[in-house]
């Protein structure tokens, strides 16, 4: 095993340094966040640090980076109230890494990605036509982390657009059949393949696999 | 596509909203925290919210919920303000999510689980042994959430400790070859397949897949 101390980290070349951490939080979301500013101009950028905060309401988080190229985002959020987040099947995970590369303001991430915006009535940022599960957020709270300087983006869900056959009868989507993709580090995308759904933990009782019905990964296996 | 709107999720049954929500933010991180109280009490717990905030200095968040049962953690990092976060391997994946069971706070979940404690030097929380990459924090803040009464714990890495062969020439961990498992909604474990790793992207230019070495899933593609 090798064991990197504190000094060890501090003294690592700056790139290995970021490759390094941004591989020990484990698999992170692959995400697209849509958003417009005031003269309707779309922007769509990845982000790879949405979590989970609470269902009810329901609240998702994601990271904003000080030195983020993509302050596009963060300025129409603040403009507009409000923004989309695209899950990311393995399908288009090359156009969704593409809209990390830093083009200028006026112009879209879309143009240059090959994906296709979607919009619904009142919501002021744009869906990604092709991703399978998405949502519309309305901004709630931007939360500054004075460690670093970055800022933690939370947002309520307002709508949901998911494919119908992925929902399982206990409120679970199978995002695995939907081809969700997932990151590691920087720049590492990956599919999956489940080992099982498990019951709820309990003392002194063993564990039960649950069944996953009706996707076409999951039947496979 | 099924749409659920504000209202539509609002007036889902309980578990129900609990299980599509906790879908939405796509593939999380699958970790055990390992920590102790005054009475070198061991503890260990599965959260699937730990993520990346920063690399230099090297930060990770997790969520802390107003009613996750294991209040234990947060007692004990507030206690001795140090941390062990844990990467699940696919192999003990039912191990880990034993460890979500309600124990009483004087039964250790290691010795429930099967999973085994490890120490190293000036560091007051124990490690999993069987963990191929795990981390040891000192706690710099805890962020209140005052939308849901959650909070974001937030520690500075100061030790890490990994199987040296999955380290890439650029730092990157190669964490599909250590077998690190992934969550999706609150219970399905998924393990992965690497599409690839992508150079940084530009505008108007390709983009180039990376190579992974030495690393026994990569090298099986």
């Amino acid at each position: 095993m090798h064991h990197f101390t504190r000094d060890d980290i501090k003294s690592l070349d700056k790139r290995y340094r970021a490759h390094l951490v941004n591989s020990l939080s484990g698999f992170k979301s692959a995400n697209l966040i849509g958003s417009q500013n005031t003269d309707n101009q779309t922007n769509l950028a990845i982000f790879s640090s949405v979590f989970h905060i609470g269902a009810s309401p329901a609240l998702v988080g994601f990271v904003m980076r000080p030195d983020n190229g993509d302050r596009h985002t963060l300025d129409n959020i603040k403009y507009s109230k409000q923004y989309i987040i695209n899950q990311v099947s393995t399908e288009h995970y090359k156009m969704a890494h593409q809209c990390s590369a830093r083009y200028p303001r006026n112009e879209s991430e879309f143009s240059h990605s090959g994906l296709s915006t979607q919009f619904i009535a009142n919501i002021n940022a744009p869906f990604v036509k092709e991703s399978r599960l998405k949502y519309a957020l309305t901004l709630k709270e931007i939360v500054p982390i004075t460690l670093n300087n970055t800022q933690i983006i939370i947002g309520e869900i307002i709508h949901i657009i998911c494919q119908e056959n992925s929902i399982q009868p206990d409120g679970y989507i199978d995002i695995e059949a939907l081809e969700t993709a997932s990151l590691s580090g920087l720049d590492s995308y990956h599919s999956s393949i489940r080992m099982a759904r498990l019951n709820y933990a309990k003392p002194h009782t063993p564990l039960i696999p649950l069944t996953v019905s009706g996707s076409p990964l999951s039947t496979k296996k």
